[in-house]
């Protein structure tokens, strides 16, 4: 039986990013799209608690059935999996999101929150970030490194408990020096909030900020994106940081 | 001068257990709250791209000043460091939560999405569940651990880009029988989602399951928590699964 990939994503079912995915993944297998109804950047790994959730078909081609949901990235991926596949999914892909997931954006990242759900649920999954926010980008230069990921991981297995955060520098496919494993840069973002006053005085905030990374290593996937690499970057949703433990023996008592 | 700790949470700015943890903290040095005013319980990381935030003066009280806002525990957070504290603070806590955020609920928490997001930002911060979901529940048994834990990390500061998530059984205090640092252990959420019918005959779902976690180590939390110890799990926002990128060299080309 051919394999089953399940496909979701933060930008949304309407998104060009996640169509031009499942057409990758059409190559491989049987794909079942369920997506956010709506744009849901930012949502890190969030599941709605608080309401019920709704689901419904929104298109079919061949070899894709495109569902959406009115939750997050993280519920899409239990609603999919859970009551939408007509088997249990061989891979579950996030993406093609428009903007960069490296370093610390995996941390807010939505479509890396599905990619974190899907490796809890036991399934190999690798979310798949464009370095461009235009809306009309070209995916000429993304697609080979996107084809080689899927075919390697479906050949063989990534380790248990062990999830992708794949980026792609916007370039040319020529331009593309090659794919590297590699770790996540240490950055942060400053001055995240700008304060402005409405028409009645009173005050709000925009998200924004800077994007602080100083001295990234070589073995960095923000170092290695400003290379011209595609960087894939092994994540666990053990939070533990192991090496601390002993440190912090001082705590007990 | 004193101290300046700054509190959030996800359970929203009336919740009991907040104004108890600003209580505590307020032995220690000032205290700012900013903290959702909204149950934001499940909302992880999430910060908020999409619309503009408000926040505004809640209550005061001798050495606390409660502010809230509209968006998430993190933007709680990026909001009360950047704009609402009179100066750096030392020391950044989340909580009390209701209910465990021990083992894999750390990727849905809200609690831990702020912990995670002040450890980005530069400070040392703690996040505090008591494995309760009572509305009145009693503090009465929390209370030392968290006072303690709080001392040590004030006299001897975390190390960089490490963070605590600490997790506390409901018992009277004479039977908790000590702290634990201790890893996160492996677990999953099964069946998270029920499917019921409403009036009209559409499909709509519950997020709800099954906390399935088989044989957790002696040496993790959801273990410790069972035998009677307050557990605090070092977490890093630096989510690289180091040990597998040497395994994973087959996907570079």
């Amino acid at each position: 039986m051919k394999p089953l990939i399940l496909i979701t994503n933060d930008d949304g079912v309407n998104s060009r990013g996640i169509r031009h995915l499942a057409r990758i993944a059409r190559e491989f297998g049987d794909v079942i799209v369920m997506a956010p109804d709506h744009n849901a950047s930012g949502v890190s790994t969030s599941i709605t608690c608080t309401r019920p959730l709704r689901a419904f078909l929104v298109d079919e081609e061949p070899g894709i059935t495109y569902y959406a949901c009115d939750g997050t990235p993280a519920d899409c991926v239990k609603m999919g999996h859970e009551h939408f596949c007509p088997r249990r999914p061989d891979l579950v892909l996030s993406g093609i999101n428009y903007g960069s997931n490296a370093s610390v954006n995996v941390v807010y990242s939505g479509t890396i929150g599905a990619v974190i759900e899907a490796c809890l649920d036991g399934y190999p999954a690798i979310g798949f970030s464009l370095l461009t926010h235009s809306p009309s980008a070209s995916f000429d230069g993304c697609t080979e490194a996107i084809r080689h990921i899927i075919h390697q991981v479906l050949e063989s297995p990534l380790p248990e408990y062990t999830a992708l955060n794949v980026n792609i520098p916007y370039l040319p496919a020529e331009q593309i020096k090659g794919i590297r494993v590699c770790r996540q840069a240490k950055a942060a973002w400053k001055d995240s909030l700008e304060k402005r006053i409405d028409p009645v005085g009173r005050p709000y905030w925009w998200m924004t900020g800077k994007f602080v990374c100083e001295n990234p290593g070589e073995d960095t996937d923000q170092y290695l994106l400003g290379e011209g690499y595609v960087t894939a970057v092994p994540i666990s949703p053990d939070f533990t940081d192991v090496t601390s433990i002993s440190t912090l023996k001082n705590l007990e008592s």
